[in-house]
């Protein structure tokens, strides 16, 4: 009854916006973005300090089962990042390093994926970055079809196929192609802004004073009370 | 309906217990204070190795919103711990490089949170340690009135403002303020005594002998079965 | 009611299966051993880097209390691994550096436990790897009874005693005793031909060839479609 | 940054399209529909025994806060569902029996959230069925923005405004507008194929001989062995 | 090390306070309390409909271990509701209808237990409610040492003996003692409150007028766009 | 590489001793057996009121595959319970009113799965018990082969094919063939002395005195404090 697809398509950002998430990061391509496409703290890195951004070229699989992954892979181009969905959850080792020697001749940048991954002492030498729901050398099947680059929920997010994924050590980011550049100069005003604060808070200025934020909290009735004093008199 | 402050107050331990405390670290520690005061395990350090000690200055935000800890920073000095919960239960990324930057000029030692964290690699980078619930790069709001230095619970344990928290990489523990010397002390005498049976193990005594064990085993009814003699006498 | 016994036994593998096993790793021994006997994702290594394999103590405990634990490590020797589960589930740091001490003496590898570990820094510096459930600095008791090498099931996977555990970065499987050769043996021509296929995924061949199949994605109705021609052609 | 917008929509299906899908139910109807569009088992409904179908009106909320739905029942109308999701996952009972009352006077059939619900006793007593993550007391702000029929993703499931709703004991579906004739159509037809199933399995016909899998199994290698007779001819 | 007590305590809320509490429900009580003191919604009832409000007896258990249940048991008296926590997480079954029997005899109106307990079907026949974190036939020991009528934290809430616990289908909470009478009376006022705008509701009214939140809507930038229209005219 | 295989088997429990146990329930019966053999506490039942015993028919699926459940219902008999257990976790909706219609021909009991279950409304109705990890409507495939009557673990517990499965609302017990006779034995010896504790404790009696407890609390040095006296006599 389901219609199960490979989508062949060249949809995707374009290198410029590409390498200027991936400078960004997750958090403020985040917050550049109106803090929209975040995907779930459930999924974390199989090592730390990689930060990497590309197009999605998007996988639905059956739960336990990794056919559709070998029929994604010839789809994938350089600069691309894998990123699988199953049917239901699950946790299975659907990923390990023969897909990731497969990938880096393509040029591929990573995997982001809402199950489980293995092999990840040879992944962490070959500089193929993961971001997963958990490490199972678990075995999975090649019995069941599904789908490549359709759109997918990975760890809460709808991702679609050319969309640009960004992902580092505070997890994994989705922007709508259209909305790539936007986020790109959002981006840099926003890094300009902080910036400057940074340097105001590192002179000991608080945020409380540069956000001018005393109104507010007497507006919401915080009442600032000394504990000590009273104490201090007796 | 609620009652939001901010409660100023210097109470606090003395620069000599938290020395001795940080030096303990949160095992032993725990194990001086009567087995009491340990946070649960669902809270990690961001980066392995740090381990501090500190006054508790205390935040109570809405989930999702980090205006309270705007307002506590003004209520942290050399020294101290931030320590946040929230009224329900959340993972957003509340806490990043902006306000360790403005903590840090401040002496503060680190963050404990109930909640999430963002900017993980620049907070590794600038030596400003988080035990936290989450990874999360979600941004939060800042409309919503909350309390500073009022009692909260983070991971099912009470911390009053101007506790004890003691944080490493086997996880954070809060001690009350009257209740430091004594734990320094008994920490002093259990570390003595570790040391002591460390070197009898290295010879390779037994617990089951240093303890005298093997009554109380016999007294629970314990039996010792040998599985390998029939098979070998067949 | 309960019958509790520690139970003496030599019952193990050769080194030389041991360490074949160890050579392999959990995921391709796993493979080999037709993908039965994986622990689940729950258990992790407290730090990354160990690959061991060695022969089962187990035990089994009441969660909170590490009597046995105690008890067993006089049934140790040289290339064993401790495996400890409690009868019901808790994350209490059973296990510690003096435990690691006295086991290391004995020539123990490991710990693998369904419950939390603390001194982690300790163990990692010791260089005594672990993979548990938790870490948690909670103390236990030493109180109530259990057993020492009875059949226990950790993370969700049958441990009996002498039966073979290999752990690494990928997780832990167990291995029964009477099934080591085979697993060994099936391993070493995996490795040989997940090597050859290496060589030439490096290549460039897609696994969907070498595989051969692309007649089953026809077979299973897998659809190519391709996205980007229409609207390119309007 | 983000862009905060109200909807409004006449989009929706048919009622008798709605009908249909409600006899069906969420099983038949999930299967009609190729297996595709369940939200996740963590939704659970507060009551047994409801099925309803129904015109998605879509929130998009921010954790701890009910403004949102307090903007959305002017988008309501009779046979619509109610379905919320929070932008970080929250637990809080953004819900209650004074939001029932106002949706009950317009028609509305039930609500579908992410988040908490809370009055349930009310609920049952009005006849408002509701499918939540938790039921939990604990009160919402009104403070911060959110949106009103844009698409969301529930349970990690993507719905859109306008979609079609399905829930009853077993969990909760959503189908696209434009598949919902679709979907009723195959739904019959498995039912009427069900309905003979049912019978010949009633009497005491396998599933193994009906869907003729015996060839399958052998195909697979699955072999029958029989315990008992080496043991009974010892 | 641990200092273990049996308090023996009179303290506790009038029979006013309590009966006033049991009829407002958890729901109200809360918002009346400010939206304190709710207890997590990881705790739920064993069985439906229940409602009752009492003077906590609160016990510290070892996890595993149910001696201080019995303890507790002498120092309950009519009206009171226990409250178990464990120094460590546990789902084991405490507490069944033996415990229940014997606190019928004394008056006491339920249970609230941080762990688990059996004979659920026994003690929904003796009209005993409890409101738990499992159900769970696990039996315990009765070996350890624990504190009854000290403070504890039971699902995320401080549980101080005397306190005031409110528990129904919503879930549970604390009141401090000191505060029963301010909450009655807040609950009476938001009753009369929430009845006027349920007969308001119920004709049509929405909450967005009632509560005139359409300028707050307005100043947060939420935009109402029409979706259909544009469709319609092209 | 792996063995698939379906059992055939006559072993399994008596009448006499599976009436005896289904009487008792699982908590006692748990008891009774030393308190072994318990299944964890996230399998819950999907109506309250069954209380069953019979035979183990076991399954081991791949996850998301229903194919070996099809195998099973052959080698099911009057008064077997199947136990439904996959390779790696999984929540789909392996079982359904189809199933139960074939079971309920051959005179199965219930069913225990440690994976999801849909249909339940018709379930009930039919009046087939059903005890699982989830509910969830999701499909599976029928692709992957498996084994029947082969050792599985459900919830963290080793079932043997033909052991003896005892469940009601306090959970699942598995009882190992050989031990029914046994448990039956102790638990009418565990009732008898059960009825009289129940008699003496509603006539007020303490288990702090029946059991004499009181030696073991002042012996662990437990104190028994009066937190009233101060005060009052201030």
């Amino acid at each position: 009854m389901t219609d199960h697809v490979v989508v062949r398509t060249r949809r995707g950002p374009s290198g410029k916006v590409v390498t200027a998430l991936a400078k960004s990061g997750v958090a403020t391509s985040h917050e550049a973005h109106g803090r929209r496409g975040l995907l779930g703290p459930e999924l974390r890195p199989i090592y730390p300090g990689a930060r990497i951004a590309g197009r999605a070229v998007t996988v639905l699989s059956h739960p336990g089962d990794n056919l559709m992954i070998h029929a994604s892979i010839e789809q994938c181009r350089e600069g691309d990042i894998l990123v699988v969905a199953t049917t239901s959850r699950s946790t299975d080792g659907m990923f390990g390093d023969l897909f990731a020697t497969q990938l880096l001749h393509r040029g591929v940048r990573g995997l982001v994926t809402d199950a489980g991954v293995r092999d990840i002492a040879d992944l962490q030498a070959m500089g193929f970055p993961v971001w997963s729901r958990a490490v199972h050398a678990q075995g999975t099947a090649k019995a069941v079809a599904g789908s490549v680059n359709v759109p997918i929920v990975v760890a809460g997010q709808l991702v679609n196929p050319g969309d640009i994924i960004v992902a580092d050590d505070d997890g994994v980011l989705c922007v709508p192609l259209t909305e790539g550049e936007a986020v790109v100069e959002a981006a840099a005003k926003r890094e300009a802004g902080e910036e400057a604060k940074r340097l105001r808070f590192r002179e000991g200025e608080l945020g409380l004073d540069l956000y001018d934020m005393r109104p507010q909290l007497e507006r919401l009735g915080v009442r600032y009370v000394d504990a000590d004093e009273p104490e201090e008199t007796r």
